[in-house]
């Protein structure tokens, strides 16, 4: 019989995660049973079973999803940008592993091919035995997928994908780069005339040092630069915000250009409609000080 | 020399938030010094210098409020509801005994008088001592401080009040008594005509079947009921709702019906805009097919 898994984020049977790009808080979730503890090529895995939160993938000690509420970061960092677009058919999803965001890009009827390019080959084939209602995004006909980093990945495609969505992890370990002026070039030339990028763009009321440096060289490359944020509990400080990006100035992204009627928003959807889409732009004094002015 | 406080909730340096109310979950704060322990007569109350959160206050093991996040409740809390009612000039608050919500309420320059009930003497002693740009409020010479329980005050009101604010902890302890009907009873009698009310509403990610029951019973006695939320980083799931009722169907809440300038905006809050009282009405799916429908 072998030992039960252990880690070093898990005591007592609690996780906690703890980081410096937080300090002195931290989000503890109750542990029923470890599934998973790997060292990738790239980053430490773990997922564990929680008492109240489902299945949780971890990397490198910060969560990335839980069962419970990962529907609001998948929905919200897909739908904004795909409805800002008239017409998407060609979708670029970097990161994004787990396969949360391909399960919701494929909602889009109009979508002819979605590629994935997630840099660590652990995300998904851990994905799809712990997180099955995450990974099933993998299984639709529409969908490629590249392991590989997206910087090479990106280096040869021109005027090729009608959005981007960066579904990264934290600016340290491997995502790094991925919050670099450099990449989103890359982006931008990878996008058609009208293309639309949606990124990871970190929390508001923890990083608006961040978030402004992200933005301030966002503005020399796009005509179009905004921040979103949704709500989710077992991210730090309980948001996360997006860098939401579009190569044409009438492209401007805080209203949905295309619209699911009532009934599909509540047959799609748990998080996003149409409202919450413009709401999502609507930010508190103190962020829209920072960040719009 | 005294030996240092302790408290059940800190250990190795951290305080841990568990509750029945959020199973499973806990927010963790890192403690630099324990300031404060006591058992009034009515709650466990701490508070604690934070490493990163300034000074928080703590009754019965649960975060009320913390230096560093906690505008985001008190200006939401209030003025959503002065600034849908055309001209507040006496205004409750029931609980709020920290005193921020004092704070809020008389920057409203058409307030002529605030009355602040609160059960426990020692939430406005501590405060004053620890939570100093909280409790500035009561140093407002329109305030009016009654330390009593809300029930026997709000007996003989009738036709007093244009806003009553229930700025209360949760319903478990001596808060309990404020989420049950009879007190919604004895604040619509004690509303004026066109009075609001704005209270605690606790969090949708957490509480849907309670944020349910509540506005059911709500519905049968005002024409206008509404739930509105705020972000905020140390409450469970980083978010708090608020119950918001109207006695007069035409003022609808949802929109302000005062502004201010956005230079007083910049000025006065540092959550609080026009643009985001509306957004707070804005519901993702799953709460707005739970509460809204």
């Amino acid at each position: 019989m072998a030992a039960p898994l252990t880690h070093e984020t898990i005591k007592d049977g609690w996780f906690h995660e703890k980081a410096t790009l937080w300090p002195g808080q931290a989000m503890a979730i109750k542990v029923e049973e470890i599934l998973h503890v790997e060292k990738s090529l790239y980053q430490d895995v773990l997922v564990f079973q929680s008492s109240n939160y489902g299945n949780v993938l971890i990397l490198d000690g910060v969560i990335q999803a839980t069962e419970r509420d990962e529907f609001s970061y998948q929905e919200m960092i897909t739908h904004l940008a795909m409805n800002s677009h008239p017409n998407p058919k060609k979708v670029l999803v970097i990161g994004g592993g787990d396969g949360g965001v391909l399960r919701e890009v494929v909602k889009h009827e109009c979508v002819e091919q979605v590629v994935l390019c997630e840099i660590d080959e652990a995300v998904p084939r851990v994905s799809k035995k712990y997180l099955p209602n995450m990974a099933i995004g993998f299984q639709h006909p529409k969908v490629h997928v590249h392991i590989g980093d997206g910087f090479p990945y990106l280096e040869d495609k021109v005027n090729t994908f009608d959005v981007i969505i960066t579904d990264s992890s934290d600016p340290v370990g491997p995502a790094e780069s991925l919050f670099q002026k450099r990449f989103f070039e890359l982006m931008k030339n990878a996008l058609t005339h009208n293309g639309i990028i949606s990124t990871q763009g970190e929390c508001m009321w923890l990083h608006l040092p961040l978030i402004k440096e992200v933005q301030t060289f966002c503005r020399t490359l796009f005509p179009v630069v905004e921040y979103a944020y949704t709500t989710i509990p077992t991210y730090p400080s309980g948001q996360i915000g997006f860098m939401m990006l579009s190569k044409d100035k009438e492209l401007t992204l805080k209203k949905p250009l295309r619209k699911w009627t009532p009934e599909q928003e509540a047959k799609l959807c748990r998080y996003y409609n149409s409202e919450i889409h413009a709401a999502a732009f609507i930010l508190p004094q103190f962020a829209k000080a920072a960040i719009q002015e």
